[in-house]
């Protein structure tokens, strides 16, 4: 039974219930990667339509009333193989993603893999998000700032204008990006255990520090999971920021301002902290089902993801503000959302 | 005005303001990394004792009785040069921070910097951690997770049996360790920006998820910097163990009762969040004087490292708690500390 009765957009779903024959392309496609080639993935509409089951259940038990569905994070993959391997692995993922929104057009928007790739710029990645957000009906991208997994060549820091091909398509594209990192190669980085935090972390601290929102006013990002650890370390970035750690002299709570976050943190209090720290107008919902969180909390009975009672019930919000966590907050961040929808905001 | 009468120890201080004629020792080895040779570096005692006048004052105005004293952390520079440079280097800074202690014994106990070194066992350490215990006095060790700052050769993650010659010798000696990062290679990781707390974080889940403490029962060690962001991220680790994410099935909240965390953090709120999710037995006070805190706070006149009006102020801790996280947690943890300053616990 659903806790609440107004619009609630999940801006952070991954298809990590992908039938089998996705994975079966790709280890295809890895067994020659000496000679990468397009590929296709023919899935019946009945068998797409089952796989997203689990999904359109918990939205109905839950109350969500459309999801963000991106292919699943941690098998972007951009880590292996050339550009081209990137590129045809992306394409099949976001077809596959483009066949659900078009058999649930009410209840999914479609967010793409980007074909980065180790030591290439993303201009790369220019076309096949044109493809998505113009032919696919996308409102949204992940972007991995950690292209190759870490280790050589390593990415250059999201401050960096070697990103700022794709900053600049986003912009005219008016799509926002969610920074979302991939799989690691580092041994001590668990990958949803550390690595994505990690990553979260410094992509905040990066934008912070830079230039990027002078130069791209209009640009939107997201970082997931509350920001890594950002709102519980607050007054560290803003002693950095104050003690000329970095090469900025703009105040963090100045610099953080440009930079939304969803709610996939699973604690009552550190979402009342992130509300507090960055503001309910900066936080979009975001659950991320099913993954990281999809076990079942012995101390509820409910599974760690299902948050939005936690939510609803913040003392920390008005009437309002979860009005703008919930579904505000993402119409204004991503307008294509909002044209597919037709929803008021 | 110290704001309170109770003994207040400090685990966590670096010599961040030691005498330039350190960093000439330095630059001279660098020069010749193809040819390293024993160094030293003589400071008469009044040069020694100038450099600490910063955090005696300080100390004596917040009221911190005893400073744990370590090297600076970002200077032990153990991605530079191959095990005999990063040997004689740890000697010159261990020998430095004696020199301190020799002079403030009952302000100042050492803390030392280990000889770590890329791809080298940490066998290479214990020569200098029994050097710098038995023969100078000291009660702890520093202890980087990512000797080669993100390059490789990658290091082991702590959950590995790679680690365990020096988690045997720290359980001989009853010496605790810190972990605590030095420089990055990763241009997206800022030091104290990103890579400090992103290697606190993970050192956390990887000892978590590890049989570190079934096999070393006694050992004891401390993340810094409040854990980096797990206390805002504890149900996500709690997740993660039920989820069947990582190699063990002992739920978080019980793996990570094992560790120890400093206060270094520097909001009133984060550390009431760190009270309570770690409970006051595991925190030990620590400002981190000087370093990434240092600058004043336009909102309190205050610099950010002085947390000791916050935890004093807390409401979610008893006097006792206070007591524990003040000092009595430190002898416990250190007991060469309560030796050395004949201090009942």
């Amino acid at each position: 039974m659903p806790s609440t009765s107004r619009p609630i957009i999940d801006v952070h779903g991954h298809f990590t219930t992908a039938p089998p024959e996705l994975a079966a392309v790709r280890v295809a496609q890895l067994t020659e990667l000496n000679r990468p080639r397009k590929q296709t993935l023919k899935l019946s509409d009945d068998q797409v339509a089952a796989a997203v089951q689990g999904q359109l259940q918990a939205m109905r038990e839950r109350g969500i009333t459309h999801l963000l569905f991106s292919p699943t994070a941690a098998r972007m993959g951009h880590d292996i193989g050339d550009e081209r391997v990137s590129l045809y692995w992306s394409q099949v993922n976001n077809d596959l993603i483009a066949q659900v929104c078009r058999l649930f057009p009410d209840q999914f928007s479609g967010v793409c893999q980007l074909p980065q790739s180790p030591g290439v710029s993303p201009k790369n990645c220019l076309e096949e998000l044109d493809r998505c957000i113009l032919e696919l009906g996308f409102v949204g991208c992940n972007i991995n700032p950690d292209v190759s997994g870490g280790v050589p060549p390593l990415t250059p820091p999201l401050s960096d204008e070697w990103w700022y091909p794709l900053w600049e398509r986003m912009v005219e594209l008016d799509v926002p990006g969610m920074i979302h990192a991939s799989a690691t190669r580092v041994p001590s980085m668990h990958l949803n255990g550390s690595h994505y935090i990690a990553q979260d972390y410094a992509a905040v601290v990066e934008l912070c520090a830079s230039r990027v929102f002078e130069d791209f006013p209009t640009l939107r990002l997201i970082v997931p999971h509350g920001g890594g650890g950002i709102p519980f370390q607050y007054n560290r970035q803003r002693a950095l920021h104050l003690g000329g750690y970095l090469p900025t002299t703009t105040p963090f709570e100045q610099a953080v301002s440009h930079l939304y976050f969803d709610t996939a943190v699973y604690d009552a209090d550190s979402l009342d902290m992130l509300f507090r720290k960055m503001g309910p107008r900066n936080v979009l919902f975001g659950s991320e089902m099913f993954g990281t969180a999809k076990a079942i909390d012995p101390q509820t009975g409910r599974t760690f993801d299902d948050i939005i009672p936690m939510i609803e019930q913040s003392q920390v919000l008005t009437d309002s503000d979860k009005d703008d966590i919930f579904w505000r907050n993402a119409l204004r961040v991503y307008p294509r959302l909002k044209k597919r929808l037709s929803l008021g905001a």
